[in-house]
């Protein structure tokens, strides 16, 4: 593709953030570099591109860093115009704001929702947190129905948009508590549109082409617990 | 100003994030409503616009609520454009994505320094937290001086933008810090550059047609710091 420069993605294949720029990059049809990083012990690279948080995901595009997952998204709609490229983002002003404001939500009450069940010790304590990951999840249902307009996707179309990749991102680690603890976080039974989504979004190609390799999520998973079983046991 | 439909801002005059949208309309020319809002008796035009998280600011705009500052001030920037608008963000993406990516830390970083300042019970503990956001502003030094550009504000123009705001909006609670405890976050010595910004942007139209009342945050600050007290005293 012509004029865009060199682009090159420091991600890892666990973070949702990283597969989230990743996605974006797909459903525009860019090619890059991909570049697995380490987060237990940083590479020069990462550090040098985004010495603020030293951090994945990052693009570097001509030379240049973008990092924050959001800020990369949207630079990358905003980079990728035109007729052959397809928005990211809805058109509509009212329907950017709101997707903005859930995509928003999804990273900050998702995410510890999500972290607070990995990194609970006991039964119990994962119990609650399943419990408030629920309650988190639940105003989701009839606000995310809203955004897709009857179709297909939060877009409001029949391909994925902004506020699909902010939450389809956080999919496969939500595949990877059902696989660990057998927990449902979007469960059928409790909000069935956010559940059938998750099923079109996971068979969309964008997804395919990004998903983790199997087990990587698992044995990430087990590195965190053993180094937040470690330091309780130290305190 | 045709065609804008009715406008009504939900804040409080001690919200930084009320300030920033407020700010936004300002630079754009709209006029609009402004409905002071109880923090601590929440009235229903709030909760009904804001379901989910209950807070401030709320845009109100034909009806529809937007909230999250950050969503509307871009919402705001995306709506009133044309010739007779100035712009918030900057016009190249990848100075975009840079504002974006400041604006997130200092929402992320700088209010949380604020925050710990405020909530120190001791002189010792302030001294702390008066360190940890000195820290926090360092790297902003450097990197909001380069996206000024060598002009007056980090829009890279002589008129205030996107990143302008996102910092601007919390020079009234640095400058309450000052009056109450003495603290300056914002140092010329340590940091000069930032230090002459804050003089000039205080300064400009937007922000003083949205300072908040003498005093107003001062008392504000009373407010919370008793409540935080009494919450310690009951544990």
């Amino acid at each position: 593709m012509g004029g865009q420069g060199d682009v090159t993605v420091l991600g890892t294949v666990v973070s949702p953030f990283a597969l989230r720029v990743r996605m974006a990059l797909y459903l525009k049809g860019v090619s890059y570099e991909y570049l697995e990083q380490n987060v237990f012990d940083k590479g020069e690279l990462l550090v040098a591109s985004n010495p603020v948080h030293k951090k994945v995901p990052v693009l570097i595009h001509g030379g240049k860093p973008v990092c924050e997952s959001v800020a990369i998204v949207q630079y990358v709609d905003e980079f990728w115009t035109g007729a052959e490229f397809p928005s990211i983002l809805p058109a509509d002003p009212y329907d950017r704001a709101v997707a903005r404001f859930w995509a928003a939500y999804v990273d900050d009450k998702l995410v510890a929702a999500v972290l607070g069940i990995l990194r609970a010790a006991t039964q119990e304590e994962r119990d609650k947190k399943v419990e408030a990951a629920h309650a988190v999840v639940a105003p989701m249902e009839e606000a995310f129905a809203t955004c897709s307009k009857g179709k297909a996707f939060f877009s409001g179309g029949d391909s994925v948009g902004y506020l699909d990749l902010a939450l389809g991102c956080h999919l496969f680690w939500l595949e990877t508590l059902r696989s660990m603890f057998g927990v449902n976080v979007i469960d059928a039974g409790r909000t069935p549109q956010l559940a059938a989504w998750a099923e079109r979004f996971l068979e969309t190609k964008a997804a395919k082409a990004v998903a983790p390799p199997a087990n990587s999520m698992e044995e990430y998973a087990g590195k965190l617990r053993a180094i937040w079983a470690a330091a309780a046991a130290a305190k």
